[in-house]
């Protein structure tokens, strides 16, 4: 599904002829410059090593990102007001449960109004503070003038300011109280919202055009699927609909980021392979701690190797999503072709660099590419209980595995088992694996394609030099 | 939508004529003799004058039924085992709640099996017994085999033995146990039943066609719309997915059920319609309810008016959805077109009869066919909470009004305050009107039959001289 290795040079002029050929499609071009929302690597399924292992659930987007801040005081082109709508707590049963605001983000500024039918843009909110997003979609900001279309960013229940109980604290607190952190639940509060919004507007007839990218694309495609009356479609990027039980091979996903490395440089991907060896060898040496600690510039003495393993393993499943061909800055600042220039350093130290040199050398460029960081704090998620690792032990189970030839990540194969049991030690819950494909299908890949036919853009389903696009054509069976 | 008065040799003529037509189309007539299961008239929409009003929410097919354990004994030619499966309570939250036993009723006597991917008929169980219904629905039994398909009635939740929380009495005791009796849940019983049902015969690739009348009919449609991916078609039978909000005229059902009586006699429609105040005027005499209760052969002394207007108002309503033309027995025991034979003897009892004793003489046909009765209970719903109340005090919101001309019933106008408030003092829940037409869709007709257009057969919505056709015609807004 993806090229062999091939020589720097080649890939060189790959790179090149891709960018040429987004200027001849430059619909195309758009959507990969503004709307591509990373899908982010689960690091449950990159468990280095047995001994590296933790039960911890996979984590999407909520780590090692670039502050929301920043992007808003950089992205002041965006303008929206912040409005917030009260939503039933469950929205399928009738338990007395409070209500809580849903923020949103709108803008009528380009809006035709109701007599002209204008259209409304609708981002499907993901796992994260909304403005984060809205301010990374540049897409959807760029387009609705040109339809003369309302911009509305809904948030998604419990992330940013959108939480039930009251506070964050609140809302996180036990599994009875995070129980209502669902996509269906989610999905819900967006047909409630725009459909109490158009009743408000008189704008009943206006057309409702849904967007969103990774986890945010899955429930745009969902909510065509499901809200037909609702919307009339949707472009979802890099939506990995058919990440669940057994529908794709669970190494597809590794072994895609792999060949992002590979396809750069086959010294750089052979030198990633052997770094876990390194890294664990390192860790068990009297001081081992201390050394990678100091090789690794990091602000804190290292606890475990499997720490320092979690978070390399971050950067180059994060690279590989957002391997764009220009700067960018959704994840991180970054330069154009950043797995390049990460291979680049990788291979181009001088000889005698040690193996564990080499892996800090590249992997400078993910964490540290304005080169203002002096040290690196391995875990910036001081509440422990993000809302992903929630998400992802009820619903969205998706199984990963890293296969022993083809990916550079240690081996690993997934295990329901032990991924129930860390479930079950964190929050008290147990998954449900297979709900996802009863609620949305997908087990028949014909049927998932029907189904998903109508009015459905996989934006990088169809996009090969990105490994968003590379994945996603990948899960959706489609031969590029 | 419906033809004008009409005298009753005219009429004949029209029965016979239909009944023709039906041996013309025998797969019509199919549909017709065996799956149409009625809409049943709600009770507080047909509250008769002010002073008879009362606030209780509709109630469906509940009540003044034929006993199933008798219609059990006469349908033995429907074979099935009856299984059971463990179910989410909440599909869509993660609360930690008990499992609960799902009956369903299964026969794979012709099925072809999944070599040869035989279909799966499943009748989406509505608010009762299941069995009533697999008794009932002749339809699906008579065709299973020239299909080779396999019949499955799956019961829905809280209804016959389908009890969340171990009993009835638990299951129905407050608003907190009944929050998850709603169509949502239903329907993911459904998905997650087949789902798990076709994994274990390894039947992935058998299409599962939906049946249901009524409101089962309704969850057959949304069912389609929801789980496309489980399910290839359905035959939507009486299905009043439009009677919410304010879709269709809240006069619609009142003004159809009257033109039924209309059509075979006017003289019958205007004693029926003149009877209510003769009703209100005997009651309120000295002596006026003892009186009433022997005018109607009461078993026990008429408490007031009302109970009595809603017996009556109840027959004429069911009599319309049964008013098939050969003999019957789903609500109760009856002659072929049913309706004609009530007119015949309001109309043709001596003169010199009073108006009241002429509406005895009718609902006898309905209430007594048999003649074993000696006198009437009025209320034989015991359990009073019964789970349609409870259905109609939440999701199911469907305004009915019965107008001052058209309509034989008393003057009513659907008052949404009054519902809610009846509610809060019967279960202590807030209905939420809108929430159905939000999450099923239907406010713009078109947009309704697109969402609905594949692979759904509203069944009665193309036949005329059944109520329930014209019922279902009207509110899908198609002229007949």
């Amino acid at each position: 599904m993806s090229s062999p290795a091939a020589p720097a040079s080649h890939n060189s002029q790959q790179c090149l002829k891709m960018a040429a050929r987004s200027l001849l499609f430059p619909i195309i071009i758009i959507i990969i410059t503004s709307t591509t929302i990373i899908f982010t690597p689960p690091t449950l399924a990159s468990q280095p090593l047995n001994h590296l292992s933790s039960k911890r659930a996979p984590r999407f987007l909520s780590k090692h990102s670039y502050p929301i801040k920043t992007q808003l005081e950089e992205q002041q082109q965006y303008r929206y007001e912040s409005k917030y709508f009260y939503q039933q707590l469950d929205h399928f049963s009738f338990l007395n449960l409070p209500k809580f605001p849903q923020r949103y983000l709108i803008n009528t500024d380009h809006w035709a109004g109701p007599e002209r039918r204008g259209p409304i843009f609708l981002y499907c909110g993901n796992e994260g503070d909304i403005e984060w997003f809205a301010v990374n979609t540049g897409f959807v900001w760029e387009i609705a003038p040109l339809f003369g279309a309302m911009v509305l960013f809904p948030e998604h229940r419990y992330y940013g300011e959108s939480l039930p109980y009251g506070s964050r604290e609140e809302a996180y607190k036990n599994a009875s109280t995070l129980s209502y952190l669902t996509a269906e639940q989610a999905l819900a509060d967006f047909a409630v919202l725009i459909t109490d919004l158009k009743r408000n507007l008189s704008a009943q007839a206006c057309p409702v055009v849904l967007f969103g990218g990774s986890y945010g694309g899955m429930l745009a495609a969902w909510m065509r699927l499901k809200y037909p009356h609702v919307a009339i479609g949707a472009l979802a990027s890099s939506a990995p609909i058919l990440q669940f039980e057994d529908i794709v091979p669970p190494e597809t996903f590794y072994n895609i980021v792999s060949n992002d490395f590979k396809r750069e440089s086959t010294s750089c991907f052979n030198t990633i392979k052997e770094s876990w060896d390194a890294l664990v060898s390192e860790g068990l040496k009297k001081n081992g701690l201390v050394q990678l600690t100091k090789t690794f510039h990091l602000c804190r003495e290292l606890k475990s190797t499997e720490d320092l393993a979690n978070w390399l393993d971050s950067a180059y499943s994060y690279l590989a999503m957002v391997d764009y061909p220009y700067p960018s800055s959704f994840m991180m600042p970054l330069p154009g072709c950043p797995i390049r220039e990460v291979c680049k350093r990788i291979d181009g130290c001088p000889d005698g660099t040690s193996i564990l040199e080499r892996i800090f050398e590249g992997i400078s460029i993910y964490y540290n590419y304005t080169g203002e960081l002096h040290c690196f704090e391995l875990d910036d998620d001081p509440h422990g209980l993000d809302g992903w690792n929630w998400q992802a032990c009820t619903e969205m189970v998706m199984p990963m595995s890293s296969s022993h030839n083809a990916s550079m990540f240690p081996t690993y194969d997934f295990n329901y088992s032990s991924y129930q049991e860390g479930c079950w030690e964190e929050f008290g819950v147990i998954p449900r694996p297979r709900w996802i494909t009863t609620e949305f299908g997908g087990q028949d890949i014909k049927t998932a394609l029907e189904t998903f036919g109508s009015n459905i853009i996989f934006s990088n389903g169809l996009l090969d030099p990105w490994s968003g696009g590379r994945y996603a054509a990948a899960i959706y069976g489609l031969q590029l």
